[in-house]
């Protein structure tokens, strides 16, 4: 049990506000944290993905099951941002462009643009019409990145 | 936009509790859905990795930070369960053991005693002494699961 927490907390420790210097270096390699970027945005995109069909209407809209979707993809939007920073353009197959790191400020204004869209969606979504609206300004911040800043085929 | 809000529903829909049969035919590869399991495996695996460094102290102990990281666990623990399901034992490379699917219902006793321990972790995590246990305990499940269900290599 340690031993497992140990390691669990060396995983951890790179994307971690509250990182010490000391962990940071014996932190998880760029190709964990590339990984963990593309499980993150994998999970932020299913779970909005259902809202966005309850939007438009091929899933059967419930409350209850969008809310908790929206809650999670507002918190899931809170999490990749280091993950984009230096060091991480590389070292396991990713779609992320390399403009993400040769435009940096740019691509953050982009990123900032999705998160203030998402942080509407918790409220919006407990109900069909306002989740609409809500679902459709999310959906065109996460197309505006993704036209920009995300490979049709991975590189590397 | 309407055409990627349909392909993200589309995406989206083989997990969702209110999936229509039609909407099922034609839902995501197995390919997909083991990546989505894999996916919603590391998010968990890595917020609670923070809690127990913290529970351990390798990592400060931060309250807004466990909270934030204990709710996200306690909801991604509520994911994967159907994405062990029928038929996704293949179409992708997994470390999921071949017993998840041989032995379902000890796989699904295993899955349910972690649920048990995560569901406590949100109102512990805001105090050092019982998000210590509380942590102990998840980590038990985790480890218990990962060493019945869990290969250490990739399979398929």
């Amino acid at each position: 049990m340690k031993l497992r927490l140990a390691t669990l907390a060396l995983c951890a420790v790179a994307t971690t506000a509250a990182t010490s210097t000391a962990f940071a270096q014996q932190g998880p390699k760029p190709e964990d944290q590339i990984r963990y970027r593309q499980s993150i945005m994998n999970v932020m995109g299913r779970q909005f993905g259902m809202l966005a069909g309850m939007a438009k209407g091929d899933v059967p809209y419930n409350k209850d099951a969008a809310v908790k979707a929206a809650g999670l993809v507002d918190t899931l939007s809170t999490l990749p941002g280091p993950l984009f920073g230096p060091g991480l353009d590389k070292g396991a197959p990713t779609k992320a462009s390399e403009k993400v790191w040769s435009e940096p400020e740019k691509f953050k204004a982009a990123y900032e643009k999705m998160q203030a869209e998402v942080k509407k969606l918790p409220a919006a979504a407990g109900d069909l019409a306002t989740l609409k609206a809500a679902a459709g300004e999310v959906g065109k911040t996460c197309k505006g990145c993704h036209d920009d800043y995300r490979e049709k085929e991975f590189r590397n």
